[in-house]
């Protein structure tokens, strides 16, 4: 309780900082009540996660942990779709020089959110496959709107999440699941995901969604906060070190990969389909 | 759909190598409709696993690797036995170098059916301890028909199942079950089996474990089979560098405790029981 | 069958060393029938685990390990705690060498637990926060009466569990619970502990709680010990050389930590509550 006070007094008397603050493609809004930011990622029409979206989640994370937040909810300016993953346009017929800055600031983004200090949580309300699903999963809670899909949904495209991506599925589901769904590519609806395991909870709407992140933060109202984020952090710190320690050979294995013709011949064809999907549209 | 009949068109142009194919202990036989290959055990009465049986098993594996195959189904011709582990005549009162080979062996079996590149599933349509164990945790998918057992019950004959064993089990069980169950060399029935994890699915017959693993191999049907099967195997890298790793320590070992007085005593009164028990018969 | 009466006469004839041995702050009795050692903790009021009731505890684990008995059951004299974890006053304005040998001791008496031949279970008939509930997660099986509580609540008192700690609880939760609860400094009620899996079975009483125990053990009957013990050294190997290989770092990573000047005037806070609360009683 004396705590909000004094988080919502800082925040009157800095009110720049501590309302709202936005970079092309993010928004941070701090709760003056409860202290806590909400991250919205606003790239219409899918918060395709190019170059710059990523950047710019990359800076808003950093933001939030640098304003003492109590805590961080991820959540999307869609209505339909939380993130739509990997914008397949960096990837396909990629300049050698912007592909490299994508994929290391994916990883940057990764690092800086799976193992950022403050707690994490997604409010889903939309879609959520592949790299959606990576950011989702890299949160500490989940809570999902109806009659929306998650999962990583890689070699459905071809493409092979990497290690990292599995890291962060296995924290949330148990082995034989994890590893099923990544070789079936398969997307869970929200019904199919609470069951499992990769959701903790769904709500109706966005606003309940938020709620419910917010009440889920709020569990660690009498938690030391640097105990908290030393506990968290060493929970993690394998699967943090794994990408640390082998960035360069991640990166080229990336690289190696995505540039094989048969891989471009298939983002090639996934590609034309959604020309043609949104031609009917 | 249009692959299928790719396939089922190839198998006609050349009947020989798609249709059935034998060694002394297995057969493989691939269904034109599916494409998918069911490897059988035969090794009359119990599938012991021995050195020929392992050989066997390997290069069938190998094979059905090579022929584009859609799919592996790991069965057994028995209808009591789905496969008694590891043969105890290969263990006791060894021959120095067929012992060595015989392990060996059984490592690179094991790496084979455990890093396999096509999807694989067991119909287990018998009892399956031990190595029989083994081989059906190590498929991706189980069904078992009912009234049969499965476990690692090694600790139950005096023996200890080396870690790579313990990595099989832990892939489809919790670390707490998966403990538990190895110290106490627990059998399983089929319903205690489903019920932990252990196995998938259970059907009435052999015929319908075939069919439940034929649906399941069909969950991969609009998969890219080469970004599955690197998924697959980034998936379980880990657990197959460990053994790749330590092949040399681990035959070692293997061959340190088998060669202990006790452990010796111990198989020879074992197999003086199954020798009564068979006289009886 | 056997077995016990073999052992039951060894008792006998040694009655001193096989029917009850005590140090300052432990007690271990050997049933005559079972030939199952029970190891009470008894510093009152709360087994507060200071450097003596830490050395006492791995006393009494190398005794029974000496000892020939068929398993370990860890409980407590207190009707209302099993152990409410590190006293503090070993952690608040410490002396500079009594803390480095209480943490050693510590860390010698976790691998003594975790790394125990004999089969290990946990009669919980109190609450059991922290190095409690550490003890607890050390064994293989955990009965616990109701109206209790059980979990890891450092966060809560502004330290951080080290790694090891996280392995043990690791060992009975799934991932996503377990660092959840960590983070939170979650206490369980037996009856949320039994949900998630924290505990394995509910008693009504110390006696009942114990009986379940020795049930648990009578698991291992016909399991060959040494098989049994290389099993169970095997699958926790890999916690265990975790310790063993950081020991040093693991110490000085908590005595920088806890030598913090926001640490020990959280400590002081906590010391003085507790004071306060036992002169209101």
């Amino acid at each position: 309780m004396m705590r909000s006070k004094v988080l919502s007094l800082v925040a009157r008397a800095d009110s720049n900082r501590m309302m709202s603050t936005a970079t092309k493609f993010t928004t941070v809004e701090v709760n003056d009540k409860t202290g806590i930011a909400t991250l919205t990622m606003n790239r219409p029409p899918v918060n395709g996660l190019n170059l710059e979206l990523l950047q710019d989640l990359k800076s808003s994370i950093d933001e939030i942990e640098g304003n003492k937040s109590r805590g961080l909810i991820l959540t999307s300016s869609s209505s339909t779709i939380f993130s739509a993953g990997l914008d397949i346009l960096e990837m396909y017929k990629p300049n050698k020089d912007r592909i490299r800055a994508f994929w290391t600031q994916l990883q940057d983004t990764w690092l800086a959110l799976y193992g950022s200090s403050v707690p994490t949580a997604a409010a889903i309300n939309g879609h959520s496959p592949a790299g959606g699903c990576l950011l989702a999963t890299s949160c500490e809670y989940r809570v999902m709107v109806p009659n929306f899909t998650i999962g990583l949904n890689e070699t459905q495209l071809g493409i092979v999440a990497p290690q990292w991506f599995m890291a962060s599925f296995l924290s949330v589901l148990p082995q034989r699941d994890a590893e099923r769904a990544l070789n079936q590519g398969r997307m869970f609806t929200t019904e199919e995901a609470l069951k499992v395991g990769l959701i903790d909870e769904t709500a109706n709407n966005k606003e309940e969604a938020i709620e419910k992140c917010v009440a889920f933060i709020g569990t660690f109202a009498k938690v030391n906060p640097l105990a908290r984020s030393l506990t968290k952090q060493q929970f993690r710190a394998a699967d943090l070190q794994q990408l640390q320690n082998g960035r360069k050979e991640d990166l080229e294995k990336f690289l190696f990969f995505v540039n094989q013709p048969a891989v471009q011949k298939g983002l090639g064809i996934y590609l034309e389909g959604l020309k043609k999907k949104a031609k009917k549209q």
